[in-house]
């Protein structure tokens, strides 16, 4: 049985400047068991698929610092930099132009999901390769309600679910849809994809996979990496 | 200036029978920095109002299991406990058999959020007072997706919140409202006050009062509370 992988990019998107985390190092920064943020979810990827060719967007006055990082912790990974842009529709775009390879798949993954799981990526991008595209998600566990102007209305919660990355495109529908012109209505990059009237697929997420956005998702990363190195303890699962 | 207060009650839902925690202790029982969690979660409404008065809705064999953890930890409060039924509305409905006062406002907790603050909680039971109800509801940080039958679509997660517990209302349309068959929607208590045409209030929440529905969950719990017991030392925030 032979399979047909296309070759696989990821745009990792660390364009965040660390004003909500109270430091005044970057959140995609912030050491996690001992080491960057950013550094764990690249790992994540190498270690899913080698192959990968990874392509790191920063913000122009952060390159310094994480060449600094590199040399501090021996990460000589090989991984291109973009330069970060006025939003992440922006990012996402100068990213792509590394993209070289028409006939590929291409991830968008946020640098502060360090704990997205192999099982994540590699069923976005198989589901991404057959039908052009896929983006992970995980049910809603708390009950939900609509915001209306003088009131709040229940919703049915299993009818939505959450959506986390990689994000997952075949790169020619994909830089066909960043060609458009921005909007603000676009929170992620599936949105993009969609305004152009595609389908948006979606996959199995891992709950733990969450986005560090404040000091206590920090520490909440913290305990779950804790939590599942303790799950390999022979006899202990 | 004096602020007239109606006396206040919560019903602490421990229903669960700890079939999604892999461990033969119901999730309410398992220990939290030392102890039940159903007891912080006790604590919190004392410690925010010594005179209300707590009802507590538990399965009938969990009883004796309940009376002996109350013995091994010294917990002698003054609970009140009723049985939990069928489902959680029929639980509820036999906690507010213990609710005599009906000029008064009800909280309706679920035992496994210890980590709800005094801040939510007496934004609650405050709102309820003066409106008739109150949910504590937090934004929802990630992307989410309607999910229909061969597709998903964006939806504006700004105009969706998530809620928590206690959710407060003035016992006699509480009452009222548990005079209402039965229905299988009814995920939580707002809306079975809502199918009556009562309109929904929403208050603050605070982001750490998770529910502990899995063991990872009672992870994120503990790395919560020891950073929140951090934040306590002298010229160290």
């Amino acid at each position: 049985m032979t399979e047909t992988t296309h070759k696989r990019y990821v745009i990792i998107v660390g364009g965040g400047n660390g004003a909500r985390m109270n430091s005044p190092v970057p959140k995609q920064f912030m050491k996690l068991d001992g080491k960057p943020v950013i550094m764990h979810s690249i790992n994540k990827f190498l270690e899913t698929d080698p192959s990968i060719e990874i392509i790191l967007v920063l913000p122009e006055d952060h390159i310094k610092f994480w060449e600094s990082m590199c040399e501090e912790f021996g990460f000589h990974k090989p991984v291109k930099i973009a330069l970060s842009g006025e939003t992440r529709f922006h990012s996402v775009k100068n990213g792509l132009e590394f993209v070289t390879e028409d006939n590929s798949v291409v991830g968008i993954h946020d640098a502060v999901r360090p704990l997205v799981t192999s099982k994540t990526i590699l069923a976005a991008y198989k589901a991404a390769e057959m039908y052009g595209n896929a983006v992970p998600a995980v049910p809603i566990n708390d009950s939900i309600r609509q915001i209306e102007t003088t009131r709040s209305i229940a919703v049915d919660r299993s009818r939505y679910c959450a959506t986390q990355t990689p994000q997952c495109f075949r790169a020619d529908i994909l830089k066909k849809a960043y060609l458009q012109d921005f909007h603000y209505t676009y929170t992620d990059d599936a949105m993009v994809v969609e305004s152009m009237g595609e389908h948006i697929r979606l996959v199995d997420g891992n709950v733990e996979n969450l986005k560090i956005t404040g000091p206590k998702d920090l520490i909440i990363a913290e305990a779950l990496m804790k939590a599942d190195a303790q799950v390999f303890i022979p006899n202990k699962n």
